[in-house]
């Protein structure tokens, strides 16, 4: 061994997983870093609700014995990693971060913290999310608010906050975040991670606190697309558990990435991202750019589509959240609305206004918006845009209602379904993470991951790593 | 030609073709023994808002120069049928039998009208219903009030009731009804005819006036199981202007009517229609348990099966039924309510008072009775039930609301999906007419049509037909 406790955190999935493998590395030693790091470094980032020092340890020692006597389970084998505080775990608290929740210790695993422990990874802790999944960082839901590991001062994104922020500081290998309107690919742009929403079905739901359940998707965050399709294939497949689980069959994602994309198709609603559009940042506008011309040169076919429902999913898809996020929360919030945080409470009393024939409306918008985005895929392979409309916000700007200002670009692949991923594509002057959403055909991950794939090997993005409070941490500068 | 008009107009669908096809009845004769008939005996039935004489002689001659010139279109071809009156018509008044729509005249006909144009069939008129396709007959919606063939005094169900009380009276051959929660099931168990609503999907909703767009469905209503089996074979098949149409494969109906059910199980949900329930029929019960004995005769494994969300389903069906019609209606029930009859406009407006929370939660209790049913269809092919819990009731007892109170039946397969049939199974005493409901499979309208032709042919109750106003009817007396 002959990376330092940084370096070894900092590694991606695949290649430690190859070095623990090769027994070149003890699942003892690396989940004793990642604890050394997360008591570091933590507290100023408060990406974790709770740490689990005991048990991952634990687990890592029976890993070690395991791949001792020559029981290998996989790539996640032995892999440190933490979940969004909204994924139940037996016997530990799962909070959504939400003082409603502050005692609830789960009987029983959601079905993806089952699936990720019997492939062999090691469960570090739960994350800081924001509460109930809905909305910003409210200060007065009663738990720490993660910062983002670019600058502190910012946040990491969310609602998956501490999903972004724990893999982009070095403080797991890889996170599951949950998405209801861009709570992966958020993050994952703001902290220049990856991340995928999955399309609707193919990862269960089941023991995953809900927010709105037509919209609500979990899935990987990372470093990179390798990363990510070593954890989907995880957690990807059918659950008898979730009523709303798929039956359709897993590919092998990690043997479509291949650095190929000649003849695919990329359309682009540049309708949706006009440059003259004031509530788009400039920065990101540029970057996108950058990407899609390098996406061309690497044989892609890029052209411009249009998808006319787009201009009504902004109102659509919060009036379906909200309203089924009231339907869910409606009891406690009529018997103890003291309990919820400041935000939360007024977003969810929002969807109690709502009428059954907004909600109807909302729908009747989100089937045209599929068969709008089921026609543009018959010319089309992916469609990309930027992820987010801006850089991650300083937390000084935020009111809690700043992003709904702003258009969404995630959000329209929950009304749909489709498999959406963020990968990094760049940065701002400010230091400050892009990210670019690439979104496929419903149940082809395949070809979203493998154009994603093909653009970070070329963009390398994944190699410039953050400074965490003074420690050096740029892979390619440390490199001897 | 032998046959008086009386005759004529009580032959099948099937009997006609056969006829027509072998040139030993002419579609003029036919179409115009049945506008006589139309002439003689509507004014005391009131199942036509619009008959169309010079249009179906017109259609019938053309059809006649068709079939000597040797252009035979297939069994369809010069049968006259009718529509009820929310199927659009090119040029032809289409009301939903409101105020609202009272001068409406549709520039393109439903795809359906399309459809069973193009097979030849000679349209004879549009047929009466209840106000948009709601709740009961309602003298103040300003349309007359179809009556029952059986009994004049009684209704014939609703909201199809001129689609039902035309076929019953031989006023036309088949009719297109549509169902929301058992408005094609209803009249068709109450005018002792054969009625399917076949699976979500299956049939274009196009350029039919929708009551709710997630529960609509649009399906044939005639004497016998073949006949339907003909009509549903003209209509299904997917069509691009109607995004809820499937594009799964349609197959030959008529090919699988076979008098064999050696083997088919049948699933009997008796927790749903107890024989202790006192808002359920004696009379029905014992009808439909006689039926039961016979399919099990017949070589069907007959068990008992739960469905435990099926309680939910008659609070969850109507919610979503009028959310969803208010959606649509919401801005002429504000702007010109006096035009809606009291009893459309007081159901719409329960719609108005429905929380997106309570649509949400209707939708919640759909998605577990889905999978209640598609668990309990793993082991049984089809599901067995009265279609009605009680026989059609009086005008005078008429109150608007009288079906609330009774458990309904049809009500599921709305919210299900699945393809569900009524067949006559029977009278009670007073002489009128009671109906077994067959559910099956989605997309399997074969394995319910192949059950309800055996048990049809067994019981033969397709060969009674009804005294209208002193003719003598009764086909299998009338053979000489």
């Amino acid at each position: 061994m002959t990376q330092t406790h940084t370096e070894l955190c900092y590694l991606t999935i695949r290649e430690t997983g190859q070095l623990l493998k090769r027994r070149e590395l003890s699942p003892v030693e690396l989940t004793r870093a990642f604890l050394d790091r997360i008591e570091a470094v933590d507290s100023k980032l408060q990406a974790y609700i709770t740490v689990l020092p005991q048990r991952a340890m634990a687990t890592a020692r029976a890993a070690e014995a395991e791949m001792l006597r020559g029981e290998y389970r996989g790539p996640l084998h032995g892999i440190p990693i933490a979940l969004k505080d909204l994924y139940d775990t037996r016997g530990i608290r799962t909070t959504a971060s939400s003082r409603v929740l502050a005692d609830r210790i789960p009987r029983e695993d959601a079905t993806t913290t089952a699936r990720l422990e019997a492939a062999g990874s090691i469960l570090l802790g739960k994350l800081a999310m924001h509460e109930f999944a809905l909305g910003g960082p409210d200060p007065t839901c009663g738990f720490p608010l993660a910062r983002n590991p670019w600058n502190p001062a910012h946040i990491p994104g969310g609602s998956s906050s501490g999903s972004g922020a724990a893999v982009a500081a070095g403080l797991c290998l890889g996170s599951l975040g949950s998405c209801t309107g861009g709570s992966i690919r958020g993050p994952a742009a703001y902290c220049s991670m990856v991340g995928l929403k999955p399309t609707y079905g193919r990862v269960s739901r089941y023991g995953v606190v809900p927010l709105s359940w037509s919209l609500d998707h979990c899935g990987p965050m990372t470093w990179t697309v390798e990363d990510t399709a070593l954890m989907l294939q995880a957690i990807a497949g059918h659950d008898p558990k979730d009523p709303t689980s798929s039956r359709a069959p897993v590919p092998d994602y990690s043997a479509v990435l291949k650095e190929d994309i000649t003849g695919v198709t990329i359309g682009v609603p540049r309708h949706f991202f006009w440059a003259d559009d004031p509530r788009i940042d400039r920065e990101i506008l540029a970057t996108v750019d950058t990407a899609l011309q390098a996406l061309a040169e690497l044989g892609a076919q890029v052209e411009e589509v249009t998808i006319p429902t787009l201009r009504y999913a902004g109102a659509a898809q919060p009036a379906i959240m909200l309203s089924e996020a009231f339907a869910y929360h409606q009891r406690l919030l009529r018997s103890k609305p003291e309990e919820f945080g400041d935000m939360v409470r007024a977003r969810f009393r929002i969807g109690g206004l709502l009428s059954s024939a907004d909600y109807v409306q909302a729908q009747r918008i989100r089937n045209v918006l599929k068969r709008d985005f089921a026609q543009v895929l018959q010319k089309v392979d992916v469609i990309v845009s930027p992820t987010m409309s801006s850089p991650a916000p300083a937390f000084a700007t935020i009111d809690g209602m700043t992003t709904a200002r702003r258009p969404s670009f995630t959000g329209p692949y929950n009304m749909t379904g489709m498999p959406a991923i963020s990968v990094p594509c760049g940065f701002t002057a400010a230091g400050l993470p892009v990210g670019l959403q690439i979104a496929g055909k419903p149940f082809d991950e395949s070809t979203v991951l493998r154009v994603a794939y093909t653009y970070q090997q070329h963009a390398r993005w994944f190699e410039k790593r953050p400074q965490v409070w003074g420690v050096q941490q740029n892979k390619k500068e440390e490199t001897p």
